[in-house]
């Protein structure tokens, strides 16, 4: 049986990202968790940001137009829920939690040295839905920590450690599952 | 020490969801496997699919206006890779991959039954990015197996079994990290 519920942004899992961004002025640069982000294109590669105007960041973006996305790890999900839940006004995030700002290859936003992941991000698009507004970005360059890659130039995903946002939770990764194409190749080489 | 990339879509992980939609014509109802999805605003509740125009469901889509976001299990791997692979000029995919079709609440696209979390959603606004056209739909409502709902109505997390994409390859949730909130109040707390 299925019981039917209110309208919620009920999608799950979503990624649970840092974003990073320039100060502008005298505001110093910032971090934001979110989890509103996901990819929307492959050619030119874009992702999406959704940010409430009511954040510090908020600013920070319409000010720069850039901003890096740092993917952390799972045992960085203390740090994850205090960029979330404070406030740039009122927390030097990369001080007081001990993030590296490192300077980025293509944008003025620094990354996060210590997140496996960084993808730096410029603003194409910028659209009021109603509670948030989207940012959607082009994604300029990516950076990996060096051990993530392997010898064949691969991702070890395992590696990553990720994270993932579920319904106010976040989760680890458990097991590989499969791959794209892998349960239709079986049924090719089965019907054989 | 840091490599870098070339721009890729490396945001990770993303959801993987099987996107239903009524049919058109002598077109039977769709379904096709989707991970670059997002939320994007909380109120009103939006979220974002990503559909190459040279698939068979952006035709549909594109008539329908209205599509249905169903959350699947990681025991529903296989069919939720074939529903990628496969194309729907060429597959019934809910015959084939043994799904039913149920009649949503406020759209014509039809719930996949056998997955616990249908989102029911209505196209506000459509961009096309490059590779991929950007859908931006409201969630109209949203369907959860009973089971999955705890006597206080709160969602069960655990008992989804859900699934995420990680550059190319499903993978399972694994352990329960946190809440958002929980290292801030641990802070607040242990600081008195």
């Amino acid at each position: 049986m299925k019981i039917e519920r209110k309208p919620s942004t009920a999608l799950l899992p979503t990624p649970v990202v840092l974003l990073s961004v320039a100060g502008h002025g005298k505001e110093k640069p910032n971090i934001i968790t979110l989890a509103w982000v996901g990819t929307v294109c492959s050619t030119p590669p874009m992702l999406s940001v959704a940010i409430r105007p009511t954040r510090h960041s908020h600013g920070l973006v319409n000010a720069a137009r850039e901003f890096v996305v740092n993917i952390p790890r799972a045992d960085q999900v203390a740090a994850v829920d205090l960029a979330g839940v404070w406030s740039g006004v009122e927390h030097d995030k990369f001080a007081e939690l001990g993030f590296t700002a490192r300077p980025a290859s293509q944008v003025a936003a620094p990354l996060i040295e210590e997140c496996p992941l960084n993808i730096e991000c410029v603003v194409r698009h910028q659209l009021d839905l109603g509670a948030h507004d989207l940012y959607l970005a082009e994604i300029v360059a990516v950076h990996y920590d060096e051990e993530l890659i392997d010898s064949r130039g691969r991702l070890k995903t395992a590696a990553l450690h990720a994270m993932a946002y579920v319904d106010g939770e976040y989760w680890s990764l458990g097991e590989r599952l499969g791959s794209y194409g892998q349960a239709a190749k079986a049924l090719r080489t089965g019907n054989k």
